[in-house]
Parts: structure tokens; sequence; C-alpha cells
């Protein structure tokens, strides 16, 4: 792992280490002792013999020992000599901090290829540079090689940033927010370890629970994916990705000097990915304060304690708005809670043991309720009115859980601020707690949203008996023509050689051939002209919708005829094509399209003329999974449609998933694609589904 | 005022004041004390001749000077008798803190309904029973007639809460929440005063800047608004009102006694009062923080300082997302703030000052932005990564906001645990600070959808002219048959005499006046049967559409007949309705529906086959103001239909107003009508309106 001795040394040498207050170098050192770091620590420094009470070197090749690491803190341009003397010293592991390289642009992005280019030479793993540093808690290691005003927290959460003074803000609030770190990597510029590599470092480190990112561009979008959609079946991946908005974006380039990707790709990467993505620090170490002491719970049912109905009614409505189930409790059950309440006590879920109650009955209901069967997860909410038991309830607590350890139990305590300081003095602080019941809820939601992603069908993606052959024919053709937007009949052919739905249709040269496809089809037919240099047909007047009869066909085949020779439109013609006429009602969309590095993007959506108003689609990367494609119809409105609405007949689902799954394995076939639209996908009253459009684009 | 006295009495007798530890009466005079009530305190107790210190009466009767207020926390069944001592001892003002009474139901419920008759014969004010108490922190009351475990933080917010235990609660996180509290009142049951009396008292108190309520129900809701309305334009509202979801409601019908109403209902009316509905109370006190110090401000440009790029990408991030602009900044200010910053800054919005930023660099940055009359909001975030200087930086923001009085100023401080604490005791607080940039940036939300709400069309609601007398014969004549559902032409001749829009049709009695009608109006036409025993045309082949001739119109009338016929239907008929067949494909719809004690509620958005669906739909109540109807149409994506789409052109929005606004009439000038059906109102591609189908239901 590439990582290992940057996370593990047992030696470190600070180059740049100084005996100066407020300096970087300075800073560094007191860090990695205030720390008290399990091994040996060499300040590098050309002129002090000493600094903080350990010997100085000149240089890293004065040191008479083996060094594991190098943290790097000395000015731009003499980074590379350094990183040359560490070679020499045989130093393969380092960490520069030094800013100066690609997010100044100009001769520092120069310089950051030129350190990148060493690292490789010298088959280094290298951290940074304009990294803030890394630190490693573990009681063995005790590493704090982090330019942070002061030491972390404690815990097993691995937390890897792109923006290095988010690392330094949040390592100030930690103790706040109930969380602690085991390990940190500060990415800086990724010039070398990037966040793909840190995810599989901490894959199966044992120390690691879980991983947090914030990062502001996805490197190797398609690495990320194999990799965090693997390592988030070991552990709960989190992860901020800024730059959401034009705006956002804008202010990330100017940042770190990466470009950010587009949000939507962005977004459905993450999502297929299987990491659990927050727009905000505070959703983020709210959920990682949930699955640090959670288990995954056995289903959806909750149960609720509380000694005040206002907060009881408000979790109430927050876990419904959640998809919670907040069960009825049975009779058997409510008869043995009665005994152990007070007479005034609310028996229904949530049960109210009211402000009176005393520690022991609080703890006899919660006890009740775990081992009833008839619960999966347990909120306890406790409000100071009367008679403070708050720690008392909260020990006990602490042994239930113990007890019932596959039951997640979070609380919501109101109470007064001397509280959290007690907790963390006197318990374990295993349970987490919050202020308000809203953050409870999203924390039992998240535990339920893991549960249903460690469950989900697998990632695996299907591949289907398709006419490989006649499409690349189709596309060698083009590109000899040098034709980027391929006509309909093309489209077509493409789209029934990889088992698309397509209408029934021939493409007709004269009115005769017409009315015989016509007539084999059945009435009623449309006529769309395929053409190669008139890409929206309708423009032109090139379809005609709604042709009864032959008579009809013979008087709209000589309209149209008449309209492309006065547009002078026959000569880009390839053909017309009578096409079946769909009856239907329900319009989808789906289509593919190529997004730099993240590959192809396939949508799926409602369609219809309200597709730009109502932004009923999502996106999922390719190639597309079972997983994906399940998202990609239910994350959106247009699962209704598919379903039965109205009279008309619900579609038959599997043959929808296998429609988008052929669209992905298209694409992926043949990357001379841009983009592939199959809008409108129409459902006709029996839910048979007709691809009435196709349009296919090559790069 | 009901509830001057209540909250600032001049001498305070507490009934069933107790020696006793840990019993509510004890508990309530030591808060009484702790406060240091100015004025005179009266403990009340059968036995005792002194109470902690105080002297004790064995009743209020016994008291030899005049009482303002009376706190009753004895035994329910003793209220009564207690209460008539009081009259007897003129004391009008009394908070009752006994529980057992609506909220156990029962006997309880008749109890309360005798102590609201004696209070009303009595002329009384009374807050409760079942009631936490009241508390006023103004320096020249200090009453803290509240049974909570701790004595409020000082501030000016008003808060009226519907559980007593949340009040408790609420206290406890006071000074985490960095807000603090003016007057409370815990409303109990209310039996007398309701939250609508303490919004009144509130009013023009100048000592309260704002309103918090939490509600479980919404009693007299057309009054609410009334008073809502009016009050939140000279503060804001802030409201939970719990029981969103069916089962919170369930929970709420359980744990007060009150029935829970309507969440749409509920939800419409709050929105429709100008009150900012917030769902948790985290979110409620967030916005009470920002309310509390922050002035209007006079556009929506947010500036940025930051001395950290990530929080200022999230930031950037989270103000687009809530349309907030990042305006650029000019080359000149850029100029300026590049003289007081260091080279590797950034003059971009977020201006990035870097991490070694001095303190006076950053406040001179501040300044600038302040001053440049480009930005009109400013967000300040600071990240301690070196040489701490929070506290120093946070009391220069102060002088600057003293400086600029008009421009909104909130902080992101992620820095240690201790500035808290120093800032409460070294400056004066009053500029609003949070961890995270998305609390932040939802503050300046706050601000700008109250600068909206301020700015806003009045809630004025225009009368239109219409023929009110025939709509009252169509009423009276259907009340005499006893019919509730009303026919085709009844309801389309109800809409016409409102002035609702309704393509052009006749009824005909035969086919002959069918032809004639047909011929007026012009081809294409519908039929449609009004019947008095049908309610559900399409049903029975009651509507025929697209016949295109009097040729087409003769065969489907005898086939109408016919079916007609066959199915007995000729009886309940009252004419065949030849109406204008409308051409267009954007569907809208709108209707009233009376719900109880919130009255009717305007319902209008998206129309078609999807309208379950989508549910793109807004309710606000009757009658409608213009400022309602004005939220009915934008909230919504129907007002992107109204607009503009793929060629079809815009509605004129003025003329949808006054549809809805014409409904709104309708209904209020009928009480008999249950609920009116606009569905579908068609858009013709030319933007004009047409309900087609109209449909009037009556109690």
């Amino acid at each position: 792992m590439k990582l290992d001795k940057i996370l593990k040394p047992k030696s470190v040498a600070v180059v740049g280490a100084s005996a100066k207050e407020g300096t970087v170098g300075n800073e560094l050192l007191k860090r990695l002792i205030e720390l008290n770091f399990n091994g040996k620590i060499y300040p590098i420094n050309l002129k002090e013999s000493e600094i903080l009470g350990l010997k100085a070197y000149p240089t890293v090749n004065d040191i008479n020992a083996s060094v594991d690491l190098a943290i790097i803190a000395v000015p731009a341009k003499v980074v590379l000599s350094v990183v040359d003397q560490c070679n020499k010293a045989n130093i393969k592991d380092i960490v520069v901090i030094s800013s100066g390289f690609k997010e100044i642009g100009g001769e520092g992005k120069l310089l950051e290829e030129q350190l990148a280019n060493k690292v490789k030479e010298y088959n280094m793993n290298l951290v940074g540079p304009n990294s803030l540093g890394v630190f490693n808690t573990a009681d063995n290691i005790r590493l704090d090689a982090c330019f942070a005003p002061i030491v972390p927290k404690k815990g097993t959460i691995g937390f890897a940033s792109q923006s290095g003074a988010l690392v330094s803000g949040t390592i100030n609030i930690l103790p706040s927010l109930n969380i602690g770190f085991g390990q940190m990597v500060s990415l800086g510029n990724q010039a070398d370890i990037t966040a793909l590599d840190v995810m599989e470092q901490w894959e199966n480190d044992k120390k690691i629970s879980q991983i947090l990112l914030y990062i502001e561009s996805i490197t190797n979008p398609q690495e990320f994916r194999k990799i965090a959609y693997r390592v988030s079946h070991k552990k709960p991946i989190i992860a901020i990705k800024s730059g959401r908005s034009e705006k956002g974006a804008k202010a990330t380039a100017s940042h770190t000097g990466s470009l950010a990707g587009n949000d939507i790709s962005a977004d459905s990467l993450l999502a297929s990915s299987g990491v659990i993505r927050t727009k905000g620090l505070n959703e983020m170490f709210d959920l990682a304060k949930v699955f640090e002491y959670c288990p995954i719970p056995n289903g959806n049912r909750l149960g609720i304690v509380t000694n005040a109905g206002g907060p009881g009614i408000l979790a109430t409505d927050a876990a419904s708005e959640n998809g919670l189930v907040i069960p009825t409790l049975s009779n058997k059950l409510k008869e043995k809670i009665s005994k152990v309440v007070l007479p005034q006590a609310s028996l229904n879920n949530p049960v109210d043991v009211i402000a009176s109650a005393s520690c022991e009955s609080y703890v006899k209901t919660c006890e009740l309720m775990l081992a009833s069967g008839e619960i999966d997860m347990l909120h306890v909410i406790y409000l100071y009115i009367t008679g403070k038991n708050d720690i008392e309830l909260y020990k006990n607590l602490e042994i239930l859980k113990q007890k019932y350890p596959n039951i997640p139990i979070i609380c919501t305590y109101m109470t007064t601020e001397d509280f959290e300081k007690e907790k963390e003095e006197k318990t374990n602080s295993t349970i987490p707690t919050f202020k308000f019941v809203d953050d409870a809820i999203s924390g039992f939601k998240a535990l339920l949203d893991r549960k249903q992603f460690l469950e989900e069908s697998s990632a695996k993606t299907p591949v289907f008996k398709v006419n490989k052959a006649k499409v690349k024919k189709i596309i060698e053709d083009a590109n000899k023509e040098n034709l980027k937007k391929l006509s309909t009949l093309q489209s077509l052919e493409i789209f029934e050689s990889y088992g698309l739905p397509i209408p029934a249709y021939a493409s007709a040269n004269n009115l005769e051939e017409a009315k015989a496809i016509a007539s084999k089809i059945g009435y009623p037919v449309v006529l769309k002209i395929s053409s190669k240099t008139v890409s929206h047909k309708t423009d032109v007047g090139g379809v005609v919708v709604g042709i009864k009869n032959e008579q009809d066909l013979e008087m709209q085949w000589n309209a149209l005829i008449e309209r492309l020779k006065k547009a002078n439109l026959l000569d880009g013609l390839d053909g017309i094509v009578v096409m079946q006429q769909v009856k239907g009602k329900r319009e989808l969309v789906a289509g593919a399209v190529y997004q730099g590095d993240y590959g192809y993007q396939i949508m799926f959506g409602m369609g219809g003329i309200y597709i730009e108003v109502l932004k009923e689609v999502a996106f999922r990367p390719c190639p597309l999974s079972l997983r994906d494609v399940n998202h990609l119809i239910y994350s959106t409105k247009a699962s209704k449609i598919i379903g039965d609405v109205r009279g008309d007949k619900a579609a038959n689902v599997e043959y929808v998933k296998e429609t988008l799954l052929r669209l992905s394995q298209l694409v992926c076939d043949f990357n001379e694609i841009l983009e592939v639209d199959a809008n409108p996908i129409m459902l006709d009253e029996d839910g048979n589904l007709f691809t009435v459009d196709a349009r296919v684009n090559l790069k």
C-alpha cells in the first residue's frame, strides 16, 4: 500500500524544522512532540544543531540511520533538491507541505510536473505538495505530522481532504462534534497520492471504521468508481464533493488549480460508487457520529421513548417523512410497559414516560422495547425538566446497548451544557446524542440507507447478445463520409442491432413501396424522412403522423415529396421511413452522453413536452450495473408512469431495465459515439415500450 | 391586552407553594426568587407560615394587598375552588400549572370546561391549564413563573409553546444556541389564552423583536391568519406546527387532546399568514439568531471573505443553491483589496485572504467590501489554522457592523471551543456565528425571504363584478331538489356567472338545436351530457370529442342518444352540452375545497393525466389575496407551463390570477359549496385559458 510508511513510519525527518515560533517548521515539530510520536524524530535544518530539545541535522543525508518518512516544509524552489537528497538517503516516502506549485499556475505548475517526474523516477510515494500533512492517532503510532494548531481528538475515522484548511478547521471543532479521527491525509495537489490511494489504504485497515472525504475534483473517475464501490462494502465512505454550483466550480478552479468536473456526472458517479454524498460538513459529521457507534438495524421499525410529548411528535413527523415505520406496540408489550411507568404515561409509540419519570422507569421501558422484538431501532428522547438524571440514564443505556448490540440506539438530549463534558468524562460515549430530534432521525435514515446498499442487487453488468458487427459497419461507413449526425435509418438500425425496442418500420423509396410496407405493418402509420443532411426532421415538415389508410398515405406521401422538392432536400435523403404509429399517452426518455473523463452517462426519466420543465430525469455512469439501473428507474417519478396509470397497464420493469442496460452496452462497445437519444419512448396502453425516435451522434 | 398583567405583574401569588424540595410548588418559588422578581411574592400554603424565607398565606384571600397574578399549582380537583378564591380576592389573571384536564380526557375534559366557564364568568385571563408557566426576563420585571429547572438566558425573543416540556428543554440549551428569551408563555391546553392572544400581546411590545411558536394545533385558523399576517409585518414569526405526518398527528391527538388539523391546510394557512414555518427546532433557533442581530439587506448580492478556500467553495455552492448572487468584484475594488492582502490571496469573490493573513488585513478587506456598494450582505469565514485571532477579528467586525449597519454580517467560525465563551465574555455578541457555512447561508436566505415578504404585493383581495343572484338561484334550486352534485350545465352556469373562463357552449335538446349551436360555435365541437344523476360523464360514454362537421355531429348525436337510452339515463338528463373543442397541449388544474375550521382552500397546479403522479399543485386559503395568488402560481412548475413552452405562447398571468381570485370569491360568497373542480383548464396555443370541465358539489 502506497501509504504504509507515510501513515505508520518508525522514524520521521522534518526537513525545514525550525526553532522559530510561528513558522511551519516549528509547528510541525511541536505537533510531533506533542502527540508523543512513537519513533525517532530527526529535525533537518542547515544552521541549527538542536531544535526543541532534539538533535538536528543539516540534511537527511547526515542522519546515520534509516528514515521511513520525510516531511518537507521548505520553500518550493528547494523542494526538488531535497527530494534528491531523500532518494540518496533511501527515503522513499515523503509529504510535501510546501506550497507554490500547481495552485499558483505558471512556473508552479511546471515545478509540480518536475516533482511528479522525480517521484516516479525514484519510485517514491508522495503526499502533496501544498498539503497540511498527515496524522495517525493510533496508540502504537502517535504520528501528528500535520501543520494544524492543535492535536486531533483520537478516534477511528479516516479523513482525507483536498482542502488543508478544512482539516485544520475540523480538528478545532472535533471535540464538540463528538467524533475522533484515526488517520488523516491532507491530499494537497495530489501530484502522486490521490483519494483513490487513500481509499485503498484504508480498505482493510482494521483501525479505520469509516472514510470521510472532502474533494473538489475527482481524479480518474472510472477508477474511483471501482475502488469506492468495493471499499464502501467494507466501510461507509461519506464524501463532500464541492463545486456543485457553476460559481462554486469556478472558485474551485481558481483555488486548487484543478478543473471541476460536471456536477451531474460527479453526482451520478458517487451514487453509483456507493459513496454517501453530503452537501455540508454538518451532515457529514452527524452521519459519521452515527456510523461510528451504531450497528446496521435489521429492519425499519423505530421505537421512541420520550419524557416529553412535543419532541415525540416532532420525531414521529421526521421519522415518517424519512420512510421509517413507527409501529403500534402489541397489547402484551403495552401491558408490560404499563407496569414500569407512571399511570399518566402514554403507552403508544412514542412511549411518553412523562417528565417526572424516574431513571429506573425510563430504563426499564427502554429495555422492554429492546427485548420485545417489535422494533429494530430505538430513539431515546430526554429533556431535563425536573430531577436531573441525564448522565444516569445515559450510563444505563450504554449497558442496554451491550445487551442488545444489534439494535441501534440514538439519543436526543435537551439538557444543560455540562452534560457533554460529563458524558465524555464519566461514560464510554458509545451512544450518539443530538440536541434535536431531526438530526437523530437523519441518523437512523442513514443506517437504513446503508442497510439497503449492502443488501442491494450487485453491481454486475449483464451482457446481452447483440449484432455488434452491423453497428461497427454503420459507424465505419459514417466515418468514411465524415458524417457526425447519423440519419434516422442509420440510428434505427443501430437501435435494432442492440435490441432496443422500436416500432415496426421499413424504408420506402417510392409510394408503392410505402403502401406495401404500411399494409404489412397495419394502419395508422407515420412517415419520417431519413436524411444525412437534416437532423431536425420536424422543422422541415419531414414527419407526418396519423396516416389512417392507403388513400391518406398517398395524399401525404405526395405532399411530403412536394415539400422536400421545394426545400431542395431530396438530395440528402437516404429513404423515407414508414413506421407503425404507437398509441399511448405515456412518454419516457432515455439517452447516453459522453462526458470526458467520466465516460458515458445514461439518462432516463419522464419525456413529453414538459421534459425541460419537469426535469424528472436521472443519470448513472456506464457501464450500467443492475444496481445503477434500479436507481435510474426509481429515483424519478418516471417509475410511477411505468406502473399502472389511469387504466393504462404497467410496463414490464425488467424490460425497461434491459433496454437501459442494452443502451449502456452500445456506448461501451463504441467509444466513437458522442450521444444517443431515445426520445420519446412511448408506452402503449398495454405497457409495451417503443422508441419512437432514435438519434445517434458521433464524436 | 389579555396578557398585560400575566407577563408584567407587580405582585404574584403562588398557590400551592411548598417548602418540600423537588415539588412543583417549591421549584416555582425558587425560580421566582432566583431571577429576583421585581415585585411582591406571596406563597400560598394552608399549613406553612413561611417558605424559602417568604411569609406564606393560607389562601389568596388572606393577603391584605392587591395581587396581580396567581400561579396555581394545586391538584386539578382543587383548582376550581382556588379560582373562586382568586375572584373573591379580585385577582383576574391566573396561570394554571396543574395538569389533569383535557389532556387526560373524560372527567378531565369536563373539569376544563368548568374552568373555562368560570374564567369567562369572572372575566379573568387564564394561561393553561397544564402549562409550565410564563416568564419575562426584562430588567424591570424579572418574572420567572415557570416550572423549568433553570432560569432562562435573557434576550428579546418571545416564545410561546403548546408543549411545556419543550420550553424546559429549550431553556436548557439556550446558552449554546447563542440566543436569549424576553418573554415566554407555555400555552398548555389553551382553555382561554391561545397563540392568537400571545401574538397580539407581542405585536407592539418593543421589548420583543420576534415571535417563536411551537404549536400542535391551530385554534381558530381564520382569525390566526388575520392576526399573524398583521403581526408578521412588524416582527418575524417563526413557527413549528407539528403533527405533519399522519402518525405525528395521531401522537398529537393523544398528547394534548386537541385534534390535529389537516397539514396541507395548516401549511397553506401559515404561508398565507406570512409565518416562517420550520420543520425542526434547530432551524428555528438558527433563524432566530440571524433575525436577532441582522438588518434586512437591500439586495441579494453576497460577498464572502475567507481565509481558506474549501469553505469558500462550500459557501458559494450553498449560496447559489439558495438563489443568492455572488457578484464578481469590480477591478477597482480588487485593486484596493490587493493592497491590503498577501500576494497569494485570491481577489475573486469569495476573497481568500489565505491562512496566514493578519487580523488587520482581514478586517481591512472586510471594510473594503462593506464600503464598496458592490455587495448587500457579508459572510466572513474564519478558520483557525495558524496565529489564532478569532476574537480579535470578531471584535473588529462588531465595529464594522456599527459603521455599516444596513449590511447583514454572518460569520462561520471553525475554531477551538473556547471561542464561544470568550465571545460571550469579551464582546457584545451581535454578529451571528455558525460552525458550518450552510447554516450561515440559510440565515442570509431567511433575511432575503423576509425582505421579499415585506415588499410583496399586499394581502388585499380584489372584488370582481359577478352575477351573484344567478348562482344563488341555482344553489337554491339544487337545495330544493336535495341535489348535492350539480349537473354540468348548472356548474357551467355558475362558472359563467363568476366570470371563470369556459369555452363557447350551449345546451341542445335535439339534433337540430345541436347543429345550430355547433355551426355558430364552429367545428370541431364536443358533446357532453349534463345530468343530475350521473356525475362521472365519461364512465357512461357521455362525452364525445373531436366532432369535425355536421355529418359527424349527426352520427355521434344519434349514437349518444342510443347509448343513453340503453343505459336508462335519459331521465336524469337536463340537456346535452355542445361545446367548442379547445386545441392545446397544456393542462392546468384549479379547485376549491372546504376544510372545516380552515375554511376554503384554493388549489392550483399542473393538470393532465399525471396530476396524481406529479403532485405539482399548491394550496392557499380563502379569501385569496393578491399575495396568495402569486404564491399559488409560482410555487409549482405550473408557472413554467403558463409561460412560453415549445412554441406555445405564454398565457396572460394576470388573467390566470384573476381566474383564481374569482374562484375564491365564488366559494366565499356561497358557503353552501363543498367543492369546486376546474379540471382540466386548457391553455391553447395562443395562451388562452379554458376550463374544459366544471364541477360544483354542495355540502
